[in-house]
């Protein structure tokens, strides 16, 4: 069935004969196995050219930074589903990559946007970050759409990871205006949404990386390798020491059943 | 619903407190942001502790080998996911994700417990390795078990990845054991299968990585992680020029279709 | 880690003790398996309560008419994903919901949430739907929203489904409110976007749905429900007569490579 | 790239022209939507036939039976999935589905085979079950593979589901063969595995479907669109009242962590 117009696949990724693979023009078993760390292999795929140091130092301390956070919401749901097909390893990493999404993972590209629309707006406030921040945040915040990034339900005060990342995006001389555009945000949230949030780890990561030319639409795929590396560890685990229904078994000792009963039945769960 | 003994999560891989976040042991935001490779950081996730020089090379090299080889089923299947729901990035890479299966993906790991099972075996042969393979593949056979890692649709010769990861195995210091295993069963096969099947890249992965002390039942995540990140650079394209609907307009153009009709209709599909 | 407000999990649509299994307020065991369809079921479970004989005949109905239309590209992403992993039917299923995105299948809830604009519009316009559709398409268009449900690539004239489910609407009694609607919209396509796009199974749909008091919210469960169904046909048709790898083979028969290429390599594929 | 040997898909499912869509030999609108309940054509559609009266009546009850069962651990990973991307309903589906693995809703389709396997053993014990039964589960039992169907967290004596779907069975005429080879099983456990585990759903649903001549082959796919509709029902309810969170912040109320620390490092977690 021909949905679209386009009818014939092109792709500028890979190409192929018996004896060669070339991958963004370069070949593959020449030029990049051994020659490449994993982390600016990825940079290569993803924008066609190899990371100068400072791109290399700043996305391999991303991908680190927001690999791993213990038995968040998404490894819950990859271990309960490894427990119960245990022989699908690819499908338990898969439940914990559909979580993501815009919420958890997301944030990271949905906060790139915003630092993008703020460096647009400065130079209509002769180059003032603050008086852009508050604009473009106030915008926002009148559609209703949530300011992404800031804030953290563990770490109140500056996510760790923040300092980490703006450190190592100084030592390896990335470019600050973005971390610039980010801080001016922290400054003028309290004044435009009325709450003290402190930069997550999600506004740093942009905060960063769009700092070393890391393209603004592959944002989002940096918490999601990452977290594909945090998920197989789990999932390791997972095999050697289950826990999935353990976890399943504890998040409804408290469950309140809310719906009606036929008349003399007791259900174990609590009735509000 | 309590299901299985265990009623308690436990993990060895995460703790924090709002102001610090440990992963393995180590300070994540003072020990290993900035100072470590996302391959190397993948290595203490998954195992519990660095890489040394050897392994960290073998590991990064097979993630490069394996991560990316074009429009590969796994890779249609998330561009057409795409396609269809181009707002869900973590769904498409999760459809691809799905596609790391025994057949394809996971060979490394099977071909990894192959390699393990001559090594343990070798032995009782007076250690002739090729003795060893001899009678295992011929078990493996017996049972009607396919031999996991040799041959390959378009590298007909040798894997041309093949000879990339044997060539940093062996400058890195690697462990060459698995190795001389894995060209062992090479040499057995057309005696044993009757067929010349070469080494491909999922055979080469366990004979590298089991060299520098990866552990077997960790084989599996490496291509899995690999092959995330060449999806995401897929995503990427597929989000800048989308090909997911014509992949699946080629793919049927000479589907038969093989059930009845009522009188009269004429499909559009060709009948057998 | 505490995400959000609610720490207490609660629901109202399952409550058990080890003698009685309560859904919806009803015995499952008495007054539900062997009394009702799967279909029914399907609504009680939605939305609390059984369905009268209009809301049954329709919801069956849209259930059967959206379940299978062959090598769909999701069809074609699961085939691929288990000739990949024929071990794990349920990740194969997994990647075929996954294409029930936006532009295929999520297409029935957004012409629902077109046509109750439409009909709360349409008020300010004395009851005349033609220029309540007529303005409400017109403002869709204006916001480049894409007006969902019109227009099929292969049913060119009115999707042979549309009439099936109007028909069975009428006979079964089914409010017609948004079936008028639904055909206001076509109406004025011409005119408001240039196009003549005619009535497709999408917007058909929600307009004998929200005619038998269907929830705006569920639409979006009807179609994935169904297309779970053909998905697991194709998933038991693929198991005997596994075509997954044909139809990656077929579509990239004409893939082009428009990427660089070292000096003197030839690539398998076409070159742009 | 040419995987397998074949090259052109075929499938008998379904075939269309611009006017008309044909499934499984049959005009889907002018004879079936309208025409039969959406758990016929799930039978239409796996089996290529319409259901007699017995299948029909079984189908519609084992859908019934098992779609629904509370927050089980799939029903839970799908809901923290939507939280953390509420915008992809079918991600958190498909994250629900790939919770039906082997372990969990997987025991239909082995029991199937358990049942099965006794039913062709039984001519060598002159058609005694019981003794068949001792033979074929002695057997499953000495090659360490657990005995699927029987036993349950909650339902100690006889899942309440089974005596309903047996006699939904007795009532419409289905083949009650599968059915008494499930109950010789029940009989012998206690003697071959010293457990006196009885019957649950799972055992129940391929005993009253192989009775009805419902393929074995396709047992799997039985559980799997039926929790495909309660997974929907609990996205609905997510959407409204969300608790994905809530539940994976009890989970974790008594996570134990049994990793290293640094110095002076204090965990919120608990410690071994």
């Amino acid at each position: 069935m021909k949905i679209g117009k386009a009818t014939v696949p092109q792709s500028a990724i890979c190409a192929h004969n018996p004896d060669t693979i070339v991958v963004r023009g370069e070949d593959l078993c020449q030029d990049l196995i051994g020659q490449l760390g994993f982390g600016d292999y990825f940079y290569l795929l993803l924008t066609g050219k190899r990371p100068d140091a400072p791109a290399s130092a700043v996305l391999n301390a991303t991908l680190v930074a927001i690999a791993e956070h213990g038995l968040v919401p998404s490894v819950q749901a990859a271990r309960m589903t490894l427990a119960a097909a245990p022989d699908a390893l690819q499908g338990a990493v898969a439940a914990g990559i559909l979580g993501c999404g815009s919420v958890i993972l997301g944030a990271s590209e949905t906060a790139g946007r915003l630092f993008d629309e703020i460096h647009r707006a400065s130079e209509q406030h002769g180059g003032d970050l603050k008086a852009a921040a508050r604009t473009v945040v106030g915008e926002w915040r009148a559609r209703g759409q949530a300011v992404p990034g800031y804030g953290h339900p563990v770490h109140k005060a500056r996510d760790p990871r923040v300092s980490a990342l703006f450190r190592v995006s100084k030592q390896a001389g990335g470019g600050q205006r973005y971390v610039e555009i980010a801080e001016a945000v922290e400054q003028v949230l309290p004044e435009v949404i009325g709450k003290d949030l402190r930069l997550n780890v999600s506004a740093a990561i942009p905060a960063v990386l769009l700092g070393v030319g890391f393209p603004l639409n592959a944002l989002k795929g940096v918490p999601m390798l990452a977290r594909c590396a945090g998920l197989i560890a789990h999932m390791s685990e997972e095999l050697e020491q289950p826990i999935g229904f353990a976890l399943s078994y504890q998040a409804t000792l408290e469950q309140r059943y809310t719906g009606h009963v036929p008349a003399g039945f007791v259900p174990v769960q609590k009735i509000d």
